[in-house]
């Protein structure tokens, strides 16, 4: 919750929840971060853990538990078949989403692997408003192509529209013609659009594209990974959801949705994942690969004590007190960057910051990766490790030049309920002095530069 | 830890360790449980685990921890890349086997998937002492074929051989000729053999195994998922074993297999799974799939908190304290059955206890099921739940006939560190009482047969 | 739960629960174990507890707790005042006894503090069926006398009478009339007496004696310290409380008496202890005794994850699954000894099992405390701790002369939920190598000798 | 930790840890929050904790413990005697103070009981800078009498001391005379001096008064509660304390003292607590209590999972990122206040910051308590806690008539770790509110006064 204080300069979040266990963080003197950030060839996730003050690499996996999380997690039936544990995640499911079927997997790119599976034919096409890249991944290994159909707005760093993640619907059904509604394996919904700074779809735009697919006979699937924050978006950004209650929107979108899948590791604020439906014959349809890739059917490759955990924090996804937490702290952050005058992704989304690095070093072209060189100084003022959304994060092109990324990002990931204001401050501190002495930051070339995954396991140093 | 006591009939198995935390069992009446195994089709892989009092399905993922696991998991170190629990793993993993590169994955079937991928082609053959379910479904998936060479003492259930789970090493090389080395994905050595009743592998033999493919230039991989308890049987089994420690023995294996994985959902006593090696080059080929089916290299789609788990369950693996228990156990249950003239497979394994449902049904054909209708009498009988691994099992051939099994077996699984003596006298007792009462039992017949998985799902009702 | 085994020589104790988490123990080899012995001073109160296979010295916090115990700690709602951990404390003990009023402390020795801190004058009598240590401290320290009427047979090792901890109610009412019902500072009935062996007392006792004193006008106080196995012992040897509900007998006794405590350590499977009581103004008199020495009056000196595991196992106290789960090992103990010939208190009690060393070691006078010996020789003999409850417990005479126990015990503890049947089975054995072997036992003399609590603190070593 | 932020109006306080595990709060809507504070007679020990949002109660036993702390719970030794956990405590102990004997308690209070039974004899004098409320209590109750010798300036809301809580070495040694070193019971020194708000003693104060104590043969006794924030403070404010560390400033005063208690619910973030010196002798007197007060010598009544987490957290508080945090929060509570002119004691202490009440309400006579009447509108105002420190506090004298507080204050307590900077700004901005509208604040009137422990129990209305 964030409140409008009586005496105080501007709004301040608020969590609505105590602290009940802490783990030590160590702050390198800055002589120690310049050498692990040089150990680990400028590669934030070369960085090891222990040498890092705030981890803002992802949200994913790494928020807080509630106290009712980490109780659930100690009264865990452990059973193969027929647990009460899966039973008890099966009725949480059912009261979010209102859906009847349910199939566990180990976390959402698991999901990913079974609908590519069961659903990508050679030659057909996803549609999305924007790809994530394990999506990506599946749906191309099985033959399939992405097609990204967000709205123009979305990728404008300045636009200040409130849903940048919302489809272009006009897009959206001419790409469907052109392809052949037969062709289409199915239109993917991703709440939180990722890729583009955790930015929202709208309830309005959601119900559209639902009845877009329902019109072409095309089957829908929603992401609703980063779901919790993009209700939180709905319910204070759009004026049909204001009165509507949490639960009552979730369940609106699964009456429209074909299919839903999401990761633990961000909605439920746990670890594995779901895949979701109405659709008894859809989901019949994709029971033989869970004990195949994942495990059996009531357990799907989870520590049954991180289903319990799941359960719990899925009914947790539905209290604003808790689900605005990540969002206002984002805001928090991103006002007090756009205050100073530091390039920030805007309006606040639902992930993390994204530092908008083409215009701070406005110099530095594509191939000397200044989303990297931000991500190096931004660790090495303040212990603070950041994501490259850039250049880096791409893959080269078959013949070897590089692929230049639309938007050249540093991503500073917020862990919900993990960092206090104290924290979010400090960080802003710490990224307006990379701002304020951005003339010390030069570009980078690699020195170890895999064919795959270079943004995982590649190294590079500085130029000249 | 077996003593031979001063004043008992016969050695009694004993736990070097005591109870901390216990978990509530229900034992239903009887008149429940007939109405229970009704409602789940005579299927015990439909039954819910609270009508449940003794789960002997399986012994994966449901062993019980200890207290210094349980400790561990507060002090994961949750980051996506670079946390202190993945090295803490790292480290357990070089203690236990002396490898060097470790890829972590959900569980077992996942490595499964993985090494498939990378290493199955079309037409290629992967040979094996017996293949275990999930095995075989990804190398089949690839396009592979699966050859078992395991000695024929194996699969005969009088046999009291101490290491059934033994290659044939002639059978092995013939097939290596016979295929062309160059078409042989690789030979996997599975210790503690799961479906052919946890029977082990010697030492001698693994170490012959691995010196034919390192002759044949084929890669070797060892499934440790048992090997746990393997080792437990090399020590107490195999002559040159006696005076080596149990380190020594992980430690010679890894050291002359190319590959090792295995399932912690068994060995490390925990959830989730590894590959490691003492090969750069052939672990830098698997790699990238990790990211793409599991999840980071740092935490290979477990939970943080499981890894913390298997770090120190790993350790455990290598304290004959812990690792005999289960043997133990196993081997109690199977003497006190023996010694009463009930038909069960010898000597005993390292998973659980087999009973041979055609002895026990002999007037039974295969097409009424015997080893599914003694599962069902057992489960009536006394609340226990083992496993079908009979004809049910099998899937029927392409032209819908059935394929029969080659043993007709109920599992009775022991999770390791679990039950007591007096619940292993229990269930002893309950199959003592289906033993003397066996006339009463009939066959069963399909009500609802599914095309794939059937004994996951499928439902039956008696016959006539 | 105690089944008669269909093909079984006797009943077999049989737990309803399954093991979660297990804790290493270690077996020294005897050599060690010799060695450890002498370090202690042949007192097992100064062993330490690493050196210990079988910990058997009391059974007073150091239950086994379950996993909804386990769970229900980490939802503890830390507040000084009105925490709703206490609401629920509150909650659990309206549900056991029905009573209103509540009043927690530290632990039973606590309670026994207050309440004679409350209502002991100097010259005033508390009787009881029998004393136990701390209790009687607490009344003499405030100037009290304790008289005991426990009747004859408690004292008779050879009774089989099944309720030896019942009143004399004669011996009670004569007692009251020689020193007047105003000089009575309370009647104590100390469920399942600790001293004499765990032993139980009848409901119908139990309700006479709180007859009586109301009668005379004079308050009843019940430790329900061992009530769970007291009253275990009424449903299974009292005919009127065979279809009584554990709740109905619980609550009859607390309509009865006018005040209840307990040790949480034993009733409850926790920490912690509590006063309860229907009577508002005899509750309003001790309140403020509890801010004093114990805490502010919503956690009584408690960690209030303790308070959340005693209000789920209070709980559990109501269940027979759970309470019969250690009367029926001491059962076993006691009758595997018996058979064997090993002197021991019988009927089986409720706290553990006792060996009656006068008899093992006939020629040894009290003043080699046999008691001790056989203790120092059990721990020898398979690294089992007992406590010695014979001469060495008693204090000397003013005069320094012995004052000599009329019994010399060796208690063998019972932890609730801790042990299984193969270390009982192993403690029986080694009593019975023990037994067979007491030539070899000496007497023991002191080599130092505190002048109080010398059980606690004392070192003796071997005569000759 | 503290950081002067590069672009930041002030310090801002800044935790060295990431948060693992939250609880829910509530903050009832105003409305709900009047009636609460009605329905609890405007006494705030008398509100439930769930109609709170920020309980400030106390700083006692309500710490976040860490995640080391959490797990080292698991792997308690639960042993009456001889149990590695308590050889864990005495090693942590000896780590942090250097001192050789331990004797456990269950928490600070039962730690005053034993030292006032040992050495506090009637007509005796316990001298020290300030009282206690448990301390006093044992002392008088023993017969003696407590004079408090604290440097004027302690009382003096206006001075900016940096060491309040220091003796007045003048009339310490003027007192000792005045009564005779021989019936001087003990000079106790009060780390962090509770009641008149967490003031500190200076290093060189404390080593001054254990030189006086020294010179006159008189005992000194530290009471060590809040001596981790004294050790910050000592840090930060002294300059020989500078380049000394934490463990060397602790092993300095324990090698003066002749005897060190501490509660674990301050020192050491747990629960319970101990008694600690270099002093064989002294600590062989105090022996016998704890067996008839608290539990057996290696447990001390304490739950030997709370004896884990203190022998965590005793390291722990010998971590300036750990320590520091406290009285960086309340320093900058304290200093938002004071910039904004509400009357408040300065310099900001260790436990809390403290309304000056009087100052706040100035019409309002001390016998219309307007310490309580503003705790009672900060509730209203923002659902916090506070606790009265002023005349409420007091008994009355034995004629009936009122004894006035020196001070009227509102403790506002910090728990440790607990709460972020966002709701020290809320509490901040509540304060101010309060402050602003404080003309809406009338007096209070007693309708329920109990005789003894009327600020725990009594009930007040409003006047008029």
């Amino acid at each position: 919750m964030a409140v409008k204080f009586y005496k105080s300069e501007n709004q301040v979040p608020l969590e609505m929840h105590k602290v009940r266990v802490v783990q030590k963080l160590n702050l390198l003197p800055v002589e120690k971060r310049l050498q692990a950030i040089q150990g680990a060839g400028n590669n934030t996730f070369l960085l090891q853990n222990k040498d890092i003050y705030m981890d803002m690499l992802t949200d994913s996996g790494v928020n807080a538990m509630s106290d009712e999380q980490t109780a659930a997690m100690f009264t865990a039936d452990d059973s193969y078949a027929g647990s009460e544990t899966f039973n008890r995640l099966r009725r949480a499911v059912k009261e979010v989403f209102g859906t009847e079927y349910l199939l566990p997997a180990h976390q959402g790119r698991a999901c990913e692997n079974i609908l590519a599976e069961a659903f990508v034919k050679p030659g057909s096409v996803a549609i999305m408003n924007f790809h994530f890249t394990t999506t990506k991944a599946h749906i191309t290994r099985c033959g399939g192509e992405v097609v990204e159909v967000v709205d123009s707005k979305g990728l404008q760093p300045q636009s200040d529209d409130p849903f940048k993640g919302n489809f272009n619907l006009d897009v959206l059904k001419e790409t469907i013609e052109q392809y052949g509604p037969e062709n289409v394996a199915f239109v993917r919904v991703e709440a939180g659009t990722n890729l583009i700074g955790g930015q929202p779809v709208s309830l309005e735009n959601m119900l559209a594209v639902a009845d877009v697919c329902h019109k072409y006979g095309v089957m829908s699937v929603l992401d609703a990974s980063l779901l919790q924050d993009n209700v939180y978006f709905m319910k204070t950004r759009e004026a049909q959801c204001k009165y509507m209650t949490t639960k009552q929107i979730y369940h609106l979108l699964a009456d429209k949705m074909d299919i839903i899948y999401f990761s633990s590791r961000k909605l439920g604020f746990g670890r594995g994942g779901a895949i979701t439906s109405h659709n008894e014959s859809l989901m019949k349809s994709l029971m033989e690969f869970i004990p195949l890739y994942e495990g059996f059917l009531t357990y799907g490759g989870m520590d049954v004590r991180s289903i319990e955990a799941v359960a719990v924090g899925l009914y947790e996804s539905l209290d604003m007190d808790y689900i605005s937490q990540g969002p206002e702290f984002i805001q928090y952050l991103v006002k007090e960057l756009d205050d100073y005058g530091v390039p920030v992704i805007k309006p606040a989304g639902g992930l993390g910051a994204h530092l908008n690095c083409s215009e701070i070093l406005p110099e530095l072209p594509h191939n000397q990766y200044p989303a990297a060189a931000v991500a190096a100084a931004l660790y090495i003022a303040g212990g603070i490790r950041g994501m490259e959304r850039g250049t880096v994060s791409e893959q080269r092109e078959p013949d070897g030049s590089e692929r230049y990324a639309e938007l050249e990002l540093l991503r500073l990931a917020m862990p919900r309920r993990v960092f206090t204001l104290s924290q979010v401050k400090y960080c802003a501190d710490r990224v307006k002095w990379v701002w304020d002495n951005r003339d010390l930051i030069g570009g980078l070339q690699w020195t170890e530069e895999p064919k795959v995954l270079r943004f995982f396991f590649g190294r590079m140093k500085e130029i000249g």
